[in-house]
């Protein structure tokens, strides 16, 4: 039998609420087939001031066992400075990105079957002189990815993104064919082979209100949308034609599809964000490793308190789980 | 006594789905406190289609008794050409027009205390010849309104936008200080007056996505909201600074306010329609009378089926019903 790999949970910017919620994993993850990167001193501190009994192993890659409750497994990488809970130190920037490389160069060496990314903080990255505008970013640059999608998942729904972090004034000469087919071709190609879903349905919601209403709100899904999903239906694609975003999102259309393409970042968001409760989970589709994360933000005034959910955290593990066992990366994991 | 004042429901569009519902209503609605515009052979021809046992009662003025489950109050409104259920005819578009005409004046003479409108269709009323952009464009105009303001409500929210039918591209240079601070003085203003609350507490959606994050991703919140939203608050008006509009619609966040203001149509729709389940109402703010409608359109390969669902018209009926009664117009009604 080949040795079973783990996922790995990077617990990202060290003030917030990433190593309070790493730690509740020893108590609500069952399982435990993962590692948390993070470091040692930071993650104990922390479980002493919430109250939380841990048993802490460090990280043997020869020796991966399952964990019981109460136990966690630890890749200690080391912080420069000591962490204060809520206080941001651009001095411990380069340690948040060593945790992510850490983690992406062991998916892309198998030892890792994925990564699940807490949140980091992006001013305090760039405050350390650091440019960085989020975690998929760097990591398609570090993969050498070419263009990947953001994909939201929770509340019944896939919601994926031809734009991301793009001021509105931009998207619609952002949405070019180019754009667009290769987002599907992404969404297509990752829904077979890490989703399991033989024959992918996508929603494409229009860009304009009522999907431009035959032109009259707007001309980009008769210039650009239409030829490009008439070609990629000719192809074999179930794609639908630009849907009016504000009637998508019904139980009926959306029990009948596999994903929802939005345009851009809130046409899409809100609702999913809506439905899932603070359960939604953030995927990568276009990397060559597996990559999921929480869809919340560090939340730096509740880190240390114990009042941080940690359920989109367990949904993202479970995705990146289920993610790897489709991509044939955990054969013999529950 | 004041002789007490009728809600005006104007059927829409013949060939499409308003003639079931309005029927529907006969039996659906208690109470009966309102008269439906429409030509009466197209409501009978449709009732005896939907096997609909209806008593039908000419609306008369001066005799305006509650009605019994089952009854109907029409006021005749001819339609010059014979109509068929899914047969669009610009012919009858004219008519259609004059619903809403005979409504709207109904509603400044103090004879109805408030109107209900069922879809029309723009195409064919465009087809016809007359320019027409919609319901909330066509009464604003014909009543001299100036601004007004389109609000959806429903799933437990109020949402209110800021652009209503503009292409995407066009919507980043439409946000203006004055539209935004006029838009929020209507929304305030008829809160207050209509819906009975006496401090409206208002959040608003940041153009961009985060809300610029800073300026990172746009800098219309910092140039263009943020100082309107603070000179308001110091007016006193219980407005929020720009807030991500992915994070903006949680229960948390909505029970917290009486109202969202989304900068634009496909940032504050889907989320409204995904919670109100189709039971959505559309209401206009700034208008000198009181109308709501419902949120879904003509649905012309309905028209007869019996499939329509009511649930959207009955919603806005009670929630003209309530504007009314917070207006003073409809002291002695149910």
């Amino acid at each position: 039998m080949t040795q079973p790999t783990l996922l790995a949970i990077t617990s990202g910017e060290p003030a917030g609420i990433g190593p309070d919620l790493c730690n509740r994993l020893a108590w609500q993850e069952s399982g435990q087939a993962f590692v948390v990167l993070a470091d040692r001193d930071v993650l104990q501190q922390r479980a002493a001031r919430l109250g939380l009994n841990i048993r802490w192993h460090d990280y043997d890659p020869h020796q991966c066992s399952l964990l019981p409750p109460g136990h966690l497994r630890v890749l200690h990488v080391p912080a420069p400075r000591p962490v204060q809970a809520g206080q941001l130190d651009p001095d411990n920037s380069p340690y948040v990105l060593d945790l992510l490389v850490r983690a992406m160069q062991g998916c892309q060496a198998g030892e890792f079957s994925g990564m699940v990314t807490l949140p980091v903080h992006k001013g305090v990255i760039n405050d350390a002189g650091i440019p960085f505008t989020g975690h998929t970013e760097f990591l398609a640059e570090k993969l050498h990815a070419g263009q990947v999608v953001m994909m939201l998942a929770g509340g019944g729904m896939r919601v994926a993104l031809a734009t991301t972090h793009l001021p509105l004034r931009q998207v619609a000469n952002a949405i070019t064919p180019e754009l667009l087919e290769s987002a599907l071709q992404i969404i297509q190609r990752d829904l077979v082979r890490r989703f399991g879903i033989a024959m992918p349905r996508i929603l494409v919601a229009g860009l304009n209100p009522h999907a431009g209403e035959g032109g009259y709100l707007g001309d980009e899904e008769i210039r650009i949308m239409i030829p490009v999903l008439d070609r990629l239906r000719t192809q074999g694609m179930h794609v639908s034609p630009p849907l009016p975003a504000d009637t998508l999102f019904t139980p009926q259309r959306l029990e009948q599809c596999d994903c929802v393409l939005a345009m851009y970042h809130d046409q899409g968001l809100p609702v999913l964000k809506y439905a899932s409760f603070g359960r939604g989970v953030n995927v990568t589709l276009g990397l060559p490793i597996i990559r999921t994360s929480v869809d919340h933000g560090t939340a730096l005034e509740l880190a240390g308190s114990g009042k941080a959910e940690a359920g989109s955290l367990l949904e993202a593990i479970q995705v990146a789980k289920d993610m790897a066992r489709h991509d044939g990366l955990a054969p013999s994991w529950p």
